[in-house]
């Protein structure tokens, strides 16, 4: 069959599901597909280049359980791909089907479950910025946002993140402690509901939504602390730097993030440019308000001047935070003024991550635009990672880019490719791939994005002989 | 005048200051001023010989602010030494005046001033165990515990003290934003009253009350989570260490404390036997309950095996806590089976920890026990300090083994001194001097504990030209 026969096949089986689901809320407007098929894949030249035309045929947007077990269920007895949404706010287009279906749009199944002594449960299509609105008054928020948590939900972030702010105190999302458990859906005409606790439940994350339909989770929480936020200034890159990794090592100084950007990425922030002085090099930080001596005495012996100083009440009344200027956001910021730029994303080792830093700024700076977010690692070591925004020429020389990078040892996440495993260094994971054998056995969610499904068998195989 | 006459002077100035201000209380009774003007020096044998027969000529027990006006001020117009008590729990005769005089015990000067927003301001009498009670309603607690946190006092902690348990996450007490301001009174015949904040306050830190009377210290609190308390054991010495710094590390895991016990000196544990399988190492590992599968999975990797679990509750219940056997609390378990111990402090290398370690385990094991204690230095890094116990034998060999740790790179801390700057390498801190000469020109505060304020011409004079 090709792919014209298979696509049509496709749709007449999603009207015979429209048909047998009338209550559900499809959406079947080609635009509106559209628009709900697409992630911010744009950020990269590569994705754009093979997605833009990508769309499914339509959506669902089931309102509770049983909706969803609804859809799955005839989706599996159709036989019908099936790409889970959240917010849509992924950069590698995981929520971009390769070859149509279904959308499962996760955003209307959204409730803040409970919020007892620092942990949190909620279903997966939650926003995080309502999680935190709704969490805050207990004392308790989330301790990982990405820059779009405004839009991002809490199974997109499970299912297609890293972490992000927050990630400076609690590692990535994927750290021991951090997801609790989660509350996942089998792929089956009979869809059935398990639920995974500690190092099972991360064998979804991260996987693009390609081996199960995450419902709920529970999560470790942050105490909810009054945050200041901060832009501080210098003229000199390694001052900058120094302090920047002085922050955010500092034991006693609660932060949530430290962002450095080198000269000319400041210029790009066009809403902060009061705060900005031209070719400055900028940290954005966020800490503790009550902190904010301490902070300041860190700055001072580094010769740093803050030009900008929200509270959270003024952060609140204004909306504006600097968490939509760090992490990617610093990348969108960039591209709104320039659409030539991409960036890439990268891990510098600790212990050697400032000598790495300097080092390819020296080598490549001009076209390599130095962004980096200071992190702690899994296993709690303090470092940076970088979101380099790079002057985009060719896919050659973005190759060339990153492969410096490699050669000077540090860690390349590509985000020029929509393969689970390109992102991380191609390692296939059996473990994952056993999970989507249980949890999706014909191969329905998101096909195409996991590569360790297509050896399958030599996996089953190695399973069944250890 | 011979030290005979001097005493007799003090005793008459003290019989005045009595008669001028009758509503103080006052203790003259010699046993329980003697009782009063020790600590815990005798677990150094060396301090022992030197402060068993020292003590102070009163005591004054002043209830509030005004009444330790009216004290410090009849003390500067009479030029008694004045040296300043909080529960007595310091280890390095802190409280022990070397030549009489009155020793201002501010254990009734003791109230929480207000808790709000993570940040708690206290009278510098307060326990610690009191201060904790009082703020967990409000979902706070201090963020650095010594394990004498019963009787230990907030200034008693500031002055006297380093962290402990709770150090592991916030570094020591000293590191910028976990202190955030004092109030002080100055030692003159009109006293007056100061409020320092930031590196400021810090200069009041560990002097042992020779450059200023604390009154208030506000201070960063923790979230007050609800605590798990775990012991594990494990038949290896590698494997315990290791597991206890994965343990340490885990950025996603709350944590309070990390402890490990090499053989034999669990065995000293007697009330913990039943739990301390003979022979063990154990780690003593306290968690946020929310947290305990993350803790689990860590320990299963390294094969220990969970012999002791108390939640909060069961803690509240029986009062018993293991923060009670960790830090020097270990210590006295240990020198309660067995008077001929003693022990050093020492600080292991970041990421060389776990080697230096080992090999002074392999060189001196046997005759110095390993025991340590996981934390985050003031700069942020992770490493261990060490509480080594050991078999005393002289003087001699006991320096011995601190120049062997020393030659191996491992700092020491010599609890076997008494004077501020020999329990940290001899240096001379010119601005700690700076401030004793604002607060207490007279030098009247636990004279001759201070070894700068010797050369303070020296100090005033390098001042003045710089």
């Amino acid at each position: 069959m090709n792919a014209a026969d298979s696509r049509l096949l496709t749709l007449r089986k999603l009207e015979l599901i429209r048909a047998e689901l009338p209550s559900i809320d499809w959406i079947v407007d080609d635009a509106r597909v559209k628009r709900l098929s697409q992630d911010y894949f744009w950020f990269s030249p590569v994705l754009k280049r093979l997605f833009d035309d990508k769309q499914a045929d339509a959506v669902a947007r089931p309102r509770d359980e049983d909706e969803i077990r609804q859809v799955v269920g005839a989706c599996a007895r159709h036989g019908v791909p099936l790409t889970v949404r959240g917010g849509g706010t992924g950069n590698y287009a995981q929520s971009t089907p390769l070859n149509g279906g279904l959308i499962l749009d996760l955003s209307r199944f959204n409730k803040l479950l409970w919020v007892r002594n620092g942990v949190g449960r909620a279903q997966a299509g939650i926003r995080l910025s309502d999680f935190d609105q709704q969490s805050r008054p207990d004392g308790w928020e989330l301790r990982c946002l990405p820059s779009t948590f405004r839009m991002a939900t809490l199974g997109g972030l499970f299912g297609g993140g890293f972490g992000g702010v927050g990630s400076i105190t609690y590692g990535p999302l994927g750290a021991p402690g951090n997801v609790l458990a989660i509350k996942a859906m089998t792929v089956e005409a009979e869809p059935r509901i398990v639920e995974l606790s500690g190092p099972e439940a991360l064998l979804l994350h991260h996987g693009y939504g390609t081996n199960g339909i995450v419902l709920e989770l529970e999560v470790a929480l942050a105490p909810a602390h009054p945050w200041l936020e901060n832009i501080v200034v210098f003229e000199d890159f390694d001052r900058a730097l120094d302090c920047a990794q002085a922050l955010a090592q500092a034991p006693g100084i609660i932060k949530k993030s430290v962002t450095f950007l080198a000269a000319p990425i400041p210029g790009y922030m066009e809403a902060l440019k009061d705060f900005l002085p031209e070719g400055c090099h900028a940290l954005m930080v966020i800490v503790a308000e009550f902190n904010e001596a301490a902070m300041k005495q860190i700055v001072g012996e580094f010769g740093g001047r803050i030009t900008y100083r929200q509270d959270t009440e003024q952060v609140q009344a204004t909306r504006r935070t600097l968490v939509e200027y760090a992490w990617n956001h610093t990348t969108m910021h960039a591209l709104k003024v320039d659409r030539g730029l991409t960036y890439i994303q990268c891990s510098f080792q600790p212990g050697r991550n400032l000598e790495q830093v300097r080092q390819l700024e020296k080598l490549l700076g001009g076209e390599v635009l130095m962004h980096v977010e200071f992190l702690r690692l899994r296993d709690g070591t303090l470092t940076c990672n970088g979101l380099p925004i790079i002057r985009y020429t060719t896919d050659e020389r973005l190759n060339e880019i990153m492969q410096i990078y490699r050669d000077h040892g540090v860690g390349i996440a590509n985000p020029h490719v929509y393969v689970v495993e390109d992102g991380k260094q191609g390692q296939i994971n059996p473990a994952v791939v056993m999970k989507k054998l249980a949890f999706d056995p014909h191969g329905l969610l998101n096909p195409g994005k996991l590569r360790g499904w297509e050896i399958r068998d030599q996996i089953i195989a190695a399973q069944a002989q250890a």
